[in-house]
């Protein structure tokens, strides 16, 4: 015999178990009727991709981490890192063909050789959704709010946006002279939620001295009040007037209008650090579990699809992130776990009566049951150790004297309850009634 | 400015534009409520494997094809090109943890570097479901019997299975001797669609001689009648009170018992060149589109688990391909095409109504409706355009004087009809009303 191979899964890789898969498919099939319910269209790309256009982006972790390798006619390709780069990709080679402005969903996996160390996973899946072809406040706004409503949709309660605007904090460090630092100063200011005021002020104070790390600090912190963060953001930045500065005034505005002002936070510490924002930027966080970090982040870019057309078109858009996501859930006890969704079972009691269990199988699926056939004679007691591991609520049971007589005998596992000697219409309106009460 | 880069796809991969993503998703959903309703349940897999477990099955073709390389630790992966092997180490890896017989349906993405002349594309989606746990001629019927109803259920019309036995096909072939060219003359017979059967008596003369070439041509041509079929393969192979031919006989019994004989052929040409299998082998076709080819195939394996684990255990599945049913649907004109799913699209007339704009389509988006607010005030020909062009039925129309008055104007935009000066409760009404007459 040929020696065993060990089963066994690349590191910062998983396997999903139907317990946790099927509350996940129900999470994504949630989204995607979300996403819908706003117009947006799911499309479709390659996972596999040239890796000229996958890394045109540029950016230090994400060449490193990238699964890139030489396919067989030689060459230079990788694995997708993300669904931003290749929707860009997307939008440059098909804009003639798609509706601007274009609304689009995209769930897909992405890859990352991470440190698996932190507890990152090396393949994940996103769900972005995003609108290009229109830098204009409502779409902002849409991209915000669109989560907030998602999110309690997926039964994970209120939530709160943290939103800022790039566009803002850029002129502040034009003012500060610092515009060829931006890069560094967001990398700091982005982890003020992880390391604290006090050591953002020591690593900015290295760069800008005293008196710009002040003014930083001031400007990154939000005073409580929208329209004060704001009024102070914009004098400390020079920018009255400014595009930015009213682009926040007509969200502020808006769902000051709309009565979802509590769901929206102006929070200038938020910058997001990839560097191809160029307008708002925000995270969302579950007031129930503050702690769990953003379930879904985005912002506007303006630049990402120039990398591939002449004439960029600005986008914005946002990404879930489905793990963390559904920890969440998980946490708050609002996953439903089942190891199947099976309404009732058919056990199998002598293997002369196949056809008559596979006749009653399909006759019970056609009016909206889920039914599986236990497959072959075995002990009842398996049998029905098999249904309580699937959480299967329902068995019929026919043996050659219901056979004969044509009837069924239906049990409800959970109850352990018997209606003996019905019809198979009488059983499966009685089924219906048990599951109602489910 | 830096140079453009061209945003292609690689050689045999596609992007897919939301007219082609929306059909395929439902059909995907469709699919997916379907396995649910026969008990199987969802579970997900690595991508990327170790190559040792990839192919650890062996086979020509598939090494070569196969997208391999060296991660960052150095290890020798792969791209996964079906979704049975990774299901076998699945299977090992955690069956103590999952119900036997365990039923699962998987539907991913797969990779092969094949030739794209032939029209084969090197990324497609896989639907696979199986029973593994148990050798049963219900599991066998189950299997089969699925398709058919699955194939109903996506407004594929009538369809018929062609079933065989490989175990029958080994006894043939030991009798008369070629039992050390399985390989060989399977790969010829499974041609006979394709070459015809004087090509592959030609073919098989040359290996099997003049007499043996006659057996087995008199054995894999079907006579008409599926127990006629059994007989005359029963008597050739010298099989009588073998467990294969019982086992086709128990089939026949069942799907006759049903009244479902028409739509399952006993077809001893059926193979399946793949040299995994060990039982039942089956492909299906439209009755409506025979010569599209088989839009579902499968069969049992015995040995494939033995790869991973000591106690190997049964399995029987079945792929659909997905792109060829898509391909079908399509020339049946049984695909319904639409650019989105949208129902209502909120025009912008004025900037300053924004919120107005967005808290109505929330409002129709809870009474579950698909509502987009077109996101700029551009004139009101592009906004029309755009939403003839995502096939959206109405438009709703606020302008100042509507926004005063509180009523909003519906417009029908396939009839061209409107309705001026409703609430939005009674515009909502309407709009069902003339969505359910679409």
């Amino acid at each position: 015999m040929a020696g065993i191979i060990q089963p066994k899964v690349l590191k910062g890789f998983r396997d999903f178990l139907p317990s946790t898969e099927i509350p996940r498919r129900k999470l994504i099939r949630a989204l995607e009727d979300h996403f819908i319910s706003y117009g947006y269209v799911p499309i479709d790309t390659p996972v596999l991709e040239y890796a000229e256009i996958l890394l045109s982006k540029g950016g230090g972790d994400t060449d490193k981490q990238t699964y890139r390798f030489t396919d067989h006619g030689g060459r230079d390709v990788a694995l997708r890192f993300d669904l931003t780069v290749p929707f860009a990709r997307y939008v440059a080679a098909h804009h003639h063909e798609i509706p601007m402005p274009f609304r689009r969903y995209h769930i897909g996996k992405v890859w990352r050789g991470e440190n698996t160390q932190r507890g990152r996973y090396r393949e994940f899946i996103q769900c972005d959704f995003d609108v290009v072809g229109t830098d204009s406040a409502s779409a902002d706004l849409e991209i915000m709010l669109m989560m907030g409503a998602g999110l309690k949709a997926l039964d994970a309660g209120e939530s709160r946006i943290r939103f800022s605007h790039r566009g803002l904090f850029n002129r502040l460090l034009e003012k500060l002279g610092l515009q060829g630092q931006t890069a560094e100063v967001l990398r700091i200011v982005d982890k003020i939620g992880k390391i604290g005021a006090d050591e953002v002020r020591s690593l900015l104070g290295e760069m800008v001295g005293a008196q710009g790390t002040e003014t930083l600090l001031d400007f990154i912190t939000p005073t409580g009040d929208n329209r004060r963060t704001l009024e102070k953001m914009t004098t400390l930045a020079g920018a009255a007037g400014d595009s930015s500065a009213l682009r926040i005034k007509a969200i502020l505005d808006a769902v000051e209008e709309m009565q979802l002002s509590h769901g929206l936070v102006l929070d200038p510490s938020i910058t997001r650090g990839l560097d191809y924002y160029t307008g708002i930027v925000f995270e969302t966080f579950l007031d129930d579990l503050p702690g769990l970090g953003s379930v879904c982040s985005g912002g506007r870019y303006d630049n990402l699809t120039g990398l591939f057309m002449k004439q960029p078109v600005s986008g914005v858009g946002a990404s879930i992130g489905l793990d963390r996501l559904m920890a969440g859930l998980d946490e708050l006890g609002r996953i439903e776990t089942a190891s199947s969704a099976t309404d009732i079972i058919i056990l199998m009691l002598d293997e002369s009566l196949l056809a008559k269990y596979q006749r009653s199988a399909l006759d019970l699926r056609q009016h909206g049951l889920a039914v599986e056939v236990y497959p072959e004679m075995k002990k009842l007691g398996a049998q029905f150790k098999y249904a309580e591991a699937k959480d299967i609520p329902l068995a019929i049971i026919i043996g050659p004297d219901e056979a004969a007589a044509g009837t069924v005998n239906l049990k409800d596992l959970r109850s352990r309850e018997s209606y003996d000697g019905l019809t198979l219409p009488a059983a499966r309106e009685k089924a219906k009634g048990l599951l109602g009460e489910k």
